[in-house]
């Protein structure tokens, strides 16, 4: 177990090893799950910890060894994942992608204001950054075609999106409340969720997103504690409708004040504001819960597309480029209706710390690579 | 690690260990999994050593201590989930649910013929056959009523299915061609995908089903091998549309001439035919993996629900009750449009096995209980 410090990484295991730390058994697993199993206590004390070794001069002859440039680490998947949901939390998002697949209908699903909408993806395909993402094959019908074909999708795409992990699961049958969001999930990290639109949209009529998204998801080696981020808690915009009582968050709601930048190829493409999603992190868990669906530890569960209002704010090329229609100027000059064999898609992400402290999410990084023939 | 063998099990685990085997370790196992990962070879050799210490009289002394009366033997989930998928492989099942969902319309999606269509479903829901399952709450809007609300499903149902269990996991971005379907599978078990068709109902536009499903879903204790059901193995019925050559199957193909059998309460009330599902086990995985998502061992992909031609083989009470509208009889006289609070589903199947004998699948049971309030 690792955890940023600036441009280096600390080596907590090592540190907690030589302190002869109780907690140390936890942290030199290959995995974060034991850790993310032992809850919000240990969580803290982990947290006051390392606070002590950063500040205290006494520990720093053990410390400072112990802290590796960034760039001599290698950084692994950060947990086991369980179950994977995917929401859609976004209302400019579930907007545009209404008026892109639905035009003439109303934009928003008749559900969407009254829940938040979410759907399964695949565990299996949870990588970390950096992996590369071989480009799917699967069967589309595109309009004007006399049938399906099958190949390599030719409307591939990136979804900037963040995600929440699970800690503490929660016993079959019981609901977790809005309430006890944070007894049971311990941080966020960064989510690109790989979308081949062809293939999504000739399958996903009427069980939904399924090996459109199903080939790869990225998300970032960080998890940034749910603790580190107090001070970008905000309120979720207003509500158009007033959600049952499950999803009534009155007290301290958990929208995030988080900055998203995506790029392209090293260049900017567009910076998504998280404060803009429509339902909270404590409302989707409390809504994927509220039918006694279990929560288990190492549970991932993300926001869906984060999309902002204005027009550089868009988390995905199908609403950057209007499904293609309009496509955008990379820094190079090339132009992108959607991703091309090479790109690296990089998102970032930064929320406001304590005193003006700048928190950073890293990153979360892929390249679009060609399927083997 | 048990066998059932008539009305004991083998304590599979015991007599290895006593016979020294090399397999012993992989046997000992709360779950099946290292089992199930060991691959073809293993499975093969478990199945020969099997054999001979039921035939051989050399071994009676060692095997007969460790027969176990059935109901001596708590029974539990056989192997840890990585990701569980449903499908829609049964035409009549899609072409009901298509008639009572969107009537006037043509009652097959169009992608239904060109590819199985399916969608994750959540693993930590998994359950053992024998767990109660609370009726789930979650929110509804139903024809004629002003908005949604929440509450208590009021139509929840069955779904009689077949699944399929994943042994030796594939690598991510590599297709699992249908003639290598039994290099990766080891077998089939029974599968009640319990679902609450109001919650469904509201929630599925557009993302698919979501809590309508993610509650409960039952397994069998049992794995029949796929090694087992060579003499089950049937052709699919005919294809209206040729499919891509992902999907072709065109030697030995992998239908299964399974008889599913459903009760309510002790009760029959239908006769589900397996031989007749279109899309056939190695076609499922097939198309799941085209796109380059890997296969774990511990995956379970279900065939959806398993419905016949008839009146009395269709595999959930949505089809049985046409949504509610046509209750049907139970036993005691008892009429169900959906599922009551103590009601018991069971579903069995056998399958013809070599020179006439008969395979039994056991048994998935699940009793409907309230939701604690």
């Amino acid at each position: 177990m690792g955890v940023a410090i600036g441009d280096s990484v600390l080596d907590v295991a090592a540190v907690a090893d030589e302190l002869r730390l109780p907690l140390r058994d936890l942290f030199s697993e290959a995995v974060l799950n034991r850790f993310l199993a032992a809850g919000p206590a240990a969580w803290r004390e982990a947290r006051e910890r390392l606070t002590d070794w950063l500040t205290l001069p006494a520990h720093r002859a053990v410390v400072e060894p112990r802290l590796v440039p960034r760039g001599e680490v290698r950084l692994h998947l950060p947990f086991a994942v369980a179950d994977y949901v995917d929401f859609y939390a976004s209302r400019n998002h579930a907007e545009n992608v209404g008026g892109i697949f639905r035009p003439g209908q109303p934009p928003l699903p008749r559900n969407w204001l009254h829940m938040p909408l979410g759907y399964h993806g695949r565990a299996g395909s949870v990588v970390i950054s950096g992996t590369p993402v071989s480009r799917p094959s699967g069967q589309r019908w595109e309009p004007g075609e006399a049938g399906p074909s099958f190949g390599p999708s030719l409307r591939l795409d990136f979804e900037a999106e963040v995600g929440f992990v699970a800690g503490v699961g929660s016993r079959h049958g019981d609901p977790v409340p809005v309430a006890e969001f944070e007894r049971h999930v311990f941080g966020a990290c960064l989510v690109n969720d790989w979308s081949a639109r062809d293939i999504q949209a000739f399958e996903t009529v009427p069980l939904g997103p399924f090996l459109g998204k199903a080939f790869a998801t990225s998300v970032s080696p960080w998890v940034v504690p749910l603790d580190a981020l107090r001070a970008a808690r905000t309120a979720p915009p207003p509500r158009d409708v007033e959600p049952p009582p499950y999803l009534r968050e009155d007290a301290d709601p958990w929208g995030l004040d988080l900055s998203l930048t995506v790029g392209i190829n090293g260049g900017p493409v567009s910076r998504p504001p998280f404060a803009t999603m429509y339902w909270t992190a404590a409302q989707l868990l409390a809504h994927l819960t509220c039918g006694g669906a279990p929560v288990r530890t190492g549970d991932l569960f993300a926001s869906g597309t984060v999309s902002g209002p204005a027009r550089d704010q868009l988390g995905c090329l199908l609403e950057l480029t209007r499904n293609g229609a309009e496509p955008i100027v990379l820094a190079d000059g090339s132009r992108r209706a959607f991703l091309a064999d090479g790109d690296e898609v990089a998102i970032t992400a930064t929320a406001p710390g304590p005193g003006g402290e700048v928190i950073s999410f890293g990153e979360v990084r892929g390249q679009v690579v060609p399927r083997p023939p």
